[in-house]
């Protein structure tokens, strides 16, 4: 019997407030409205992001909520309107959406869609409601994808279809880390063969950089990270060198630029730490090396450096998904990936079903998970 | 008679120690050994940059040293091995040189050649030693340059000989103001029919930019000042709007980026000062916007932002010299003023004579001068 139309009775992992462990409760799902999709989650990665807004930190955080943004399923039903995918596709929720018509699609200079962007960040859908209820009491949406449960309602702009043949328990990892990571490396970096490279944080992120200056056949990749066991997953995706900067005895940046002969052409900040983003500027080349920002930096914390700095040529930008244009751009990353061209599942070290979301982010916090994946309907 | 070959012995204004006014002495000039030009400075603008090493803030000016660097005259000897220019070219000193050859010169990327740049900011020749001398002592370099002599020793990677029809008491300005604002909109920005943008600090470089943003037909060219006589000098250069932020009842940036429905394509930082420079960028429109540091800050002086400013899009980047490359492409821009399309002579507010140097920096403190002129051998 088709479940279209009616709301949905299934799992979520609901954060009732700051700082606490996920509960899994029964929910509700409403059906989607006009220009909204509602998808049956199959698999959701499980990222830093989540566990920055769960731990309280994110001033904008806001409770209760369900969180999740790296997820992938079939689209179960479709509201008034809706013609970017049909019931029955195979699809990535997309916390950057594209809606093809805004001032900012319409650029051609940036993936940041604005269309919904005000509603997204208080947590509803864009008519100002939510569509879950736990309890009686409406739970927000997190990044206009709230992944963590079994049912799903994004905006239709929010979503995109991809090759059905493709596996959903690694694609979904395209909808933020891998994606994040290479296309920071492919588009907004835009790096050259035989470009230098250095990576600042070798998780998932990090080491999709590395992916991404090793598809661009960049000459040297070099990666740092505190954890040494990180050496070994740097060399996996495609890096050169690996210093772990507790064993040099001098500020990296000022290592990096001796050991580079000047300074690297791109750096890459996948940590969120604000004194390793100054590091990674401060190690570019003077004259033409560029900085990218890609972590998340805790509330309030703010980057420095003195201005001499640009003033003698080095660039300071970032990126958000890897500047990629979800709707237009990552069936080609799924196809990338179904070639064997594109590295996705070497990614997973660690799967959960829903229960297992807490396992998760215990998980991450230890060093030794690069992304876990959730797995529901199971 | 030829002075070739032989010490000159003229009038310079030296800087003995910081914070003293310059005076006027007689000074010993030694001919030019290899790759080294001597030439007979006729005119010289003064500019903040020699006010700012003079007041004893920057932490590498050193004493004595004749000041100056933007500066045109005559070529009166050249030593061993010079090809770039003969005697009797008109000619501009070249603080950024260009030797063509370096790592920097040859990457395309940018204009900061790195061959002489060791012993530049020592303040002596490539040989390590000075061309200066009064009383006995050595005097040091200045930025390559030391315009403010009727004779000066460069490096001949360090002189552009320019079309000699180039009234040069004018087209001395292209040595530093003009060319570092208009470059740093044409070249560094490469500002685009209809771009948006807003130009902080309206003295010779800002106005500059201003001249390069409406030479590339920039749609709205907004100029940010607390000297709202300045509003009639940005009028002049193509502004299309001036604010003068003490008449605005909240934050200059998020006051731009209520009036341009977002922000700005591309913003200037021309005053030195590091709460403009982030503001400056603040006031970037998210996704694309990029903001350019010109202006030369304190010591110790850094800038700050949140890094989600950058991971939403805005550039953070800087400009020297306008990133126009001296020896390839300054002819260029003196045949642009020679046409008429480039205004130069209209910045000049004061002139002087050596003996006025003093009587400059003082005008240019008190805010009516845009910029002086120095005149020699009179």
């Amino acid at each position: 019997m088709s479940t279209a139309g009616k709301p949905i009775t299934c799992k979520a992992a609901v954060a009732w407030e700051a700082g606490k462990p996920l509960t899994i409760e029964e929910i509700e799902v409403a059906p989607p409205k006009a220009h909204e999709v509602r998808i049956k989650i199959l698999h959701s990665g499980v990222c830093h992001t989540d566990a920055y807004t769960l731990s309280g930190s994110d001033p904008e955080g806001a409770f209760p909520i369900i969180l999740g943004h790296e997820g992938a399923g079939i689209v179960e039903s479709v509201g008034e309107g809706v013609t970017s995918v049909k019931v029955g596709d195979h699809v990535i929720a997309l916390y950057t959406p594209e809606c093809k018509e805004c001032k900012f699609c319409k650029s051609g200079k940036t993936n940041l869609c604005g269309k919904i962007r005000a509603t997204q960040g208080k947590g509803v859908m864009p008519d100002g409601t939510s569509r879950f209820t736990c309890k009686g009491k409406p739970l927000l949406h997190f990044m206009g994808c709230s992944t963590f449960s079994e049912y799903t309602v994004v905006a239709d702009i929010s979503v995109v279809a991809i090759d059905e043949k493709a596996p959903l328990d690694k694609a979904c990892l395209l909808g933020c880390g891998v994606t994040t990571g290479y296309g920071a490396a492919t588009i907004t970096a835009n790096v050259q063969e035989g470009d230098s490279v250095a990576v600042f944080g070798a998780g998932c992120v990090g080491l999709s950089v590395v992916q991404g200056a090793a598809a661009r056949k960049a000459g040297k990749i070099i990666v740092i990270d505190v954890d040494d066991k990180k050496k070994e997953w740097a060399t996996k995706f495609g890096a050169t060198d690996f210093i772990n900067p507790k064993t040099v005895d001098k500020p990296i940046a000022e290592h990096l630029v001796e050991v580079t002969d000047g300074g690297l052409d791109f750096t890459f900040d996948c940590t969120g730490n604000v004194d390793v983003m100054r590091s990674a500027l401060e190690a570019c080349h003077k004259g033409w090396g560029q900085s990218i920002i890609i972590g998340v930096a805790a509330a309030g914390k703010e980057i420095s450096t003195r201005p001499f700095q640009l003033v003698t040529g080095r660039v300071w930008r970032g990126s958000a998904f890897g500047g990629v244009k979800g709707r237009s751009q990552l069936p080609g990353l799924v196809e990338d990936y179904m070639k064997g061209t594109l590295k996705v599942e070497e990614f997973i070290t660690h799967r959960h079903s829903l229960d297992g979301v807490n396992t998760a982010f215990k998980d991450m916090h230890a060093g030794d998970c690069i992304r876990a994946v959730l797995s529901y309907h199971q």
